[in-house]
């Protein structure tokens, strides 16, 4: 496989990361029919585990089965699968080279009542089921925030040793956030920064609002003004100029289910603002597979097209 | 020994399982009056932790004597026997290879003020003793859930290297939930998509009843209802499809002593949603063995019979 | 040396256990006056820990040498003597293969204001101090009851890895439990078959009064009473029962400081019920060792006599 | 390269540490424009994690590109540059041997609600980036601090065995402390005198006031006043004393966003105090590189000259 | 170097040691002008940890730097040296086997708010360093007791198999004792006790008042009273009596800084009671130089002296 000048340019951002994990973030950026081009979109099914399985999967039936969403990640042409341990394991032989798949290794759920995960996989799951990265969540603001951080950094040294990739979902909640904190302009490219500082090759985080949350930072974007902060090209621009002047690939997720023209947007915008891509997946395995696969060859569509 | 053409389509299930794994999966499956069929009855004996010795043992004398539910297991040609440490520690040697076990690797008590349990049995103890499985409890919904699942997650990836199979009670509990909510079908199906998205081979949960509990999901279960939920199989039915499709074993505990009228329509509920059996203590062992084994025999018999 | 049926018989109960393990048991078994009959008496000095020095030496100040409670067991012609770390050190070289020593591996203290113990020895102490066994306290109900039991759990398979026997003193208290819960029938009964549960060889508990505690367990106890409540020695036959129908051996305390009357009827109950032995501290080693002599002698008579 | 008899001087006060970290320590000591004098100016770039990314990098959006701060120190001809993992990791080949590295290895931010940081790196990151130091923060003080403290003592031991330097962050704050109190003379070189306790070769700690918080010290303070405390550099000239008598090496950190006069003045009481330089990000890499260079070049100047 | 016959005694007690551990006793029983007698004086520097840096060296700014206690402790002909990490390494070169070296492990500081220490040290580096014992603190009745207990188990079991020897400074604290328990006859000797069951080689306690503190221990002082309880060295061989019946060395510390006359009728009062000596700090090293030798001196003279 020949990598693409733009693939070749973002591995030179990871300078010190080993051939193993060049080798894998390469194989993300090289599938499916974005391949090459920089711009990734990625079907995480972990909805099981934080709203449960019906709430997931009733609405598409055929979606209960791992094996589907194997499938349709592969049919869609997308970067990459990531998905629970037993969701992985249920198809990973099967599928195996088929897609590259993410080992999420710590999941929540809608019983807790804390603001924390469980490590529910290991590097070394991801190793014996064939996957090229981890997904780990990480809740900046959370009374627990530095235990998740200090789980991440041991699994990210191990990962990154083993030559994986290393995928971090920075979700900002906790005390010191309400709801409009959490999606807050300021709030969310806190949270990319953060995870890029942790050592995050690919950085998940949610498309921000136009609000500005932290006191302490209002000053700031007074005096610098984000441009274009009234689009969400423009505050995209600023997530991704966040993430190390753009050096640290970023992806956005779909939020909750919205129609298609509302996905469509969120991709425009995400591409113009110089985002890496989408992370969809209720959006994409609650509709009838069909119609799953015309939004995603849409949306991969805008992502092929130019970027102004 | 051949294996059956069910249970070689079970074993396909585990794919990403190593052949040990596999190979005490088969033992479970094969063994006994049902084995080949896809369908099992465990006698699980964990109530003297759980409830102390008189209130589990005193019914029936004979069995404060560890050996004798390996016998009454034996005899009646269960698919498999699991209890705590002692327990098994107590029989090991003069039953090895008469029945597979299933080390029972953490225990709570009736004196315990909190949600959770303790940790009371290794992956090296189940190998030292020649056991097939470890059975783990957890507890969703728990303050205490993530440290437990934290415990299964690592047990489990042990017990997999060591070609162990994994078996999950998962039995919700917690500030959110009360005693509808433990057994709502919701909760219950959610409590088995979790055991299964931890990578358990075999699931045990209560029989749901037809409650929905989670505001959350009342919605999705009145847009997409569950089929025939006034009867115990179409509640099963739901809770199978939750274990990823059907592709994974699951099997309901008997609940508490009831009469052998109710356990049979249990057994005929179980049996005709697709459920793949029942594990059954106290309904057994606390009665005469002669009746014990009769109703074991009877129980058999419907799990042989045509599942509708 | 060669063993008595009895101890062979006793022996066979262990059936999963290395020969290392079972030949330190038949070390504990076949010492001393009672050696050989399946009884026992046993030294534990522990209580400078639990109560202070002065509490415990000042009524015999010879006791505050360590050396003393050695030679006080051999010369008693006792089965094993049981002490914290560093009691045992500082005589386990001079009485080296003279007495079978049991190190107690945690300890608490009277200035304690909860209810769990240090762990404050080692399997390795054990192993070079030349110890036959450790002892462990638990406190089932304790809201330290879970860390206390995996502690246990760890320490019991790296001791049973190594060859020695676990003792486990298994002693009610927290807040589900008051004074008369602590030595009730109910909870001493379930407080043995835990630590049989947890795999204990040799189990310490207080003698039961004839109260049940738990309303949980009344009506069991009603529905099957319990014969000969009225006496220690029936209680004393159930607790047995409790230890895997008397497949365990099970020592009981002697209690704070009594009369040489009332020490001589508990021996009598015990022995009469069925339970291995006595263990003794505070009631030999306070009195001047001529008079702690005669009274293990009478005591060892007891156990030596007909069990009823 | 030949080691000025000034370092040469300096590394006899580590007279305990291997010749791996001595090396480290001097080439530290012996870089930049500083090299050899035993003063030193160091560029850390936490900021992103303790204050976000637009607070940090807005007013120079060239600093968002973690490639912008390595060649500020290069060009600047400072000693050493520090900052968190994914910073390093992002220039750590391209600048490799081109000034010495600190790997931050643990961080906060602003979203926390207690006074604690995250462990973000580690020694092996440290060694397989080519730093030369570990940089740890302690809050001596803060509810936390024990457990801190036991971090630090672990990494530096590991440091330090892989011949690496270990900077301590001592940054006083916790219930006892108030906003005069974090500041003050006696908690100033109280929180250095415990960062060299915890065998820190280089110890950072903000310029003192000349306040005296605890009314425990205020006695001591009386009857042995510090001479010229009144003026920064005789408070400087304190907690170098108590730094083992001047034989450790401590350095300043440059505080909030100061003016140029404020900066050179703080330099100057710093410099004729006897400390061994200073630590100053945001002054340095909020403000246009060539302004930026010569506040750098200015300080350095400072540094260069006669101390008194 | 022959030994004494007192100092041959003496490590006969410690018979379960290796001859590493003894030899390291040894060294400090034979090291200075009290070499062979017994009896020792030892120098500890941990007050900058426990009050700061000016309330420790203020009074005598030249104990600033750590070679001056190494300097103090060799020219006055001490038995040994405790300090933290930083203040040993910052001499051990220079001082290597000019004398034995007691590294102290854990420290707390005056800006603690919780009644713990934070282990600051190694059992690594006090053989790195060449020292012959590693120094603990635990706190009898902390809330954290059994937290020091097992840390202070850990580090004595790897000190003991690494030759080295184990001093506790045991020091009552907590929700049951107020500032009269905390020095009362009854606790110290309870604390004393305490530290010799955790296998200690060296014990470190307070010279105890008159005062008899717990309520349960009352009633034993009453019965067998101490003899000679209004004389400092009547309480003291209490004392030595609880550490075994005299056979664990005991050693008193001099309190906060007292006259001449007071801490020399102190050493008479421990020499005569049979304490093994002084443990002094403060009361040397804030002194001029001169002055502290002629103290030390004064004291080495009593304890040279008969006993009675």
């Amino acid at each position: 496989m020949k990598l693409s000048r733009k693939v070749k340019d973002i591995l030179s951002w990871y300078e010190s990361d080993n051939p193993g994990t060049k080798a894998n973030l390469a194989r993300i950026l090289m599938e499916g029919k974005l391949g090459g081009t920089g711009r990734m979109v990625i079907l995480p099914v972990d909805q099981g585990f934080e709203h449960g399985p019906a709430r997931s999967f009733a609405p598409n039936p055929a979606a209960y089965d791992p094996r589907y969403h194997f499938e349709l990640a592969v049919e869609a042409g997308l970067n990459a699968y990531a998905a629970p341990l037993g969701m992985i394991e249920a198809g990973a032989s099967t599928y195996a080279g088929a897609i590259p798949t993410i080992l999420k290794v710590n999941s929540s759920n809608s019983l807790s009542t804390t603001k924390d995960q469980a490590v529910t996989g290991s590097v070394s799951d991801a190793l014996r089921l064939g996957c090229s990265a981890i997904g780990f969540t990480i809740y900046p603001g959370s009374e627990y925030q530095f235990e998740m951080m200090e789980e991440l950094r041991e699994m990210a040294e191990e990962a990154k040793a083993a030559g994986l990739a290393v995928v971090v979902w920075s979700y900002p909640r906790g005390p010191m956030l309400d709801k409009v904190g959490e999606t807050a302009l300021d709030i969310c490219a806190y949270a990319a920064h953060m995870a890029a500082l942790m050592g995050a090759h690919i950085i998940k985080v949610k498309p921000p609002t136009d609000a500005i949350f932290l006191d302490a930072a209002k000053k700031t974007y007074e005096k610098s003004p984000v441009p274009n902060l009234a689009e969400l090209s423009g505050r995209i621009t600023h997530v991704v100029q966040a993430c190390f002047g753009g050096r640290r690939l970023v992806v956005f997720s779909g939020g909750e289910s919205g129609t298609v023209d509302s996905m469509m947007a969120m991709a425009r915008g995400i591409h113009a603002g110089g985002g890496n891509g989408s992370i969809i997946g209720r959006n994409t395995f609650q509709r009838p597979k069909a119609e799953a696969l015309q939004l995603l060859s849409d949306i991969i569509g805008i992502y092929k097209g130019p970027a102004a």
